[in-house]
């Protein structure tokens, strides 16, 4: 299987915020963004592996800032790394202001999804090759949060996490 | 105010084919395809007129492909010419192959949205600039589209509508 | 095959418009009238048919009138020309005032649907015969619409649309 | 206030069974079907009082056939009786096969609606006159139901409910 | 098969009321209520019976309170008696003060659900055996209500209805 | 103000997985499960402070177990331990099987939400006072799980999170 770039997999789901999805202070729910960021990141793991992808986890994700009724809001998914058959996927979330039109960073999130055949079992996958430095600086941070996954799951002694170790020395 | 480019409004909305969207074929249902294709349209309109915007009409819309559940589908539009207030948007719908990732044209469609004020009140909107050959033919045939319009809803005698015209002669 | 009359198809579908269908001037956004328009013309088809049918195409459709929230929309469709096994539907909307109740015409659309066997196949369908003078208008009108429609799609020579040529002359 | 016919609030909402509101079994849900009447009935009431209406109760439902994914489904409601500010409707349900083309009753359904203004106080509404036989005998039914309800909810000693104990004798 | 107690099947639904989901007054919409209750009360009958169970009848449902957007809302839903192959559910519908944090009773209802095997027949279930007082109290009064309903249904003689007669002498 | 128990802001929603929220393998999408979640910890937020509340993150969620189309799934929300005006809930997910009635786990997620004036304002709260050893173990640990959000977002230093440190020795 050939090694495929990030901007194989790069996926944009740009859409409003319609009014069934705020809350009571007129922004978009949390909720209503998870799982729009689910969807592209879902195709973006489809878009790298050509497979049936499911939602393995989501890393942390911070809601900064606010997006209120009628934002244009984008969501753009791509593999950040791939591991033997399941994919880091990286995603920047967008806000666009009517008037000026500038766009500014709402959110960032990371979503780990598993490439499956139709029994749901695992299954290989391509790897991936960084190109530009944001996506090799991605790419890299990608193996000290597996790392952290799987110390807080319990599958990881902390002293056998290298990568993440280093952090706190 | 400052002609636009095409690409300044173009506007991608990937997202999946779910269950609830789909007919008894197992297809996404036409009705469906036409509401998604709004939402993006309008976002182009906005993104060109930064004003808010209402659809003021659909063009000729061919549904000629059958897209099934599950399908990535990937909306793009933006602006193709711009008038006084109304603006045409072109859209294209490609769907994309799960195993071998290839993209095929699905649709083509034609929305126009006028730009308005608080009340409601047209109000006049930056021009269009096309640049490459294909937005440069999409804007010359938006004129002739105009005058099919005008004529068909009465506003325009056919002998006046010289670019349509010719096409019969 | 027995013909039918546009009676037979007539389909009504009155509902509510609901805060999660209007956009920022609360009224109706376009794309969710697409889609009622949508179902209600899908079931005009399939009462002509008693076939599975889907949509072919979408004919222009003008948005003169805005529709608030919290209005009564009634989507009124019926099969206007059966053809040999599409189907032109005709679909007129009304708005009714919740004071007065008068209802006034708020769009007209023209859908276009084929009726399918299991396999997706076109398939024969009974003939339409018109029967008030409006239905008559709609019938022969029809004609012209899908020699304006072929001639569009490039499958039809301008030279060859005789009933849209003489629009024109 | 002048007196209005059932006819003049008669509301039809034919529409399909999609596949996001149905059950294991592939029948539409009982709740997706309750919510569809309420919107028809309310259109109903508002059709005949030009008021803002709230449901008020729900008679007793009984979902005697089951109706299957992609099924044609109409909705029809009509005020049966007017009280003072309240209203009850009555609500016809049918199913039509896609081959036949037949239609049958799926269900029968009795909702009550009180008109209001803005402040949601009850306000006087039109009396209903019964044209047809079913109409007139709807009419008289809706007292006895009304002393059942008011029995139920201890509103009236069953030994007034003179329509109703005459059921029991 | 033994008798299970109504904390066996005890279901709550605990959920907000959303934008999408109210009417001109910014209150819930009676038929979006009658959805959740369906939801909750199939779940209660499905934990009782443990089999497929589909709504047979819904009983008269007093709508006495208007629930504002944004507010919580709980459905409590339970069996109150088990028949040979139907259930009796009984609701309860809680709103919440979001300020003082007081609960209130904002609905009851009554549901009729049905078990059946793969084949849509109805299939024994096990009895109920009511614990606590109000339990006991609701266990009885479904005797009457299923007497009543029979009546109403034809299928019973009022003569015969003993308990439900009771009631009126 | 005073302290509040776990058991105050326990929000229960249980509900069906139907058909419109399921992925290519017939089991609940990843982001519907997340929106869900989101509702029932954005209610236990709200008991807990009676304030409008806004998601401000999203920890690690781990999806180890598909949950089939039809199934019951209950989403069980608390605080776990209250800041100053940010609260942690955590959340536990049960799927049951129909037949033998068994609950197992499905997921656990930790979401943080901030209490907010009609502003926007963060604004204080009341704190938690954990009662049961699973409460006290959750509360212990959301303090580590506060540091380790604080690293990763660089406001603070990893040599300062004291109680997280202890992990890596």
């Amino acid at each position: 299987m050939e090694a495929k770039a990030p901007s194989d997999s790069r996926t944009i789901l740009t859409d409003l915020v319609l009014p069934s999805e705020t809350n009571p202070l007129n922004n978009l729910f949390g909720g209503e963004l998870l799982a729009r960021m689910d969807r592209a990141a879902s195709i973006a793991a489809r878009r790298h592996s050509r497979r049936i992808v499911v939602t393995a986890s989501v890393n942390h994700v911070a809601f900064n800032k606010a997006i209120p009724l009628g934002s244009v809001v984008t969501v753009e998914a791509a593999v950040s790394r791939a591991f033997k058959s399941s994919m880091e996927i990286f995603i920047d979330v967008w806000v666009e202001d009517r008037e000026s039109g500038r766009r500014s960073k709402a959110n960032e999130a990371i979503y780990t999804f598993v490439a499956v055949d139709e029994t749901g079992t695992p299954i290989q996958i391509p790897a991936l090759e960084p190109k530009t430095d944001l996506e090799k600086e991605r790419y890299d941070a990608a193996l000290r949060r597996k790392q952290l996954s799987l110390v807080l799951a319990g599958k990881m002694k902390p002293s056998e996490a290298t990568e993440l170790k280093a952090l706190f020395e």
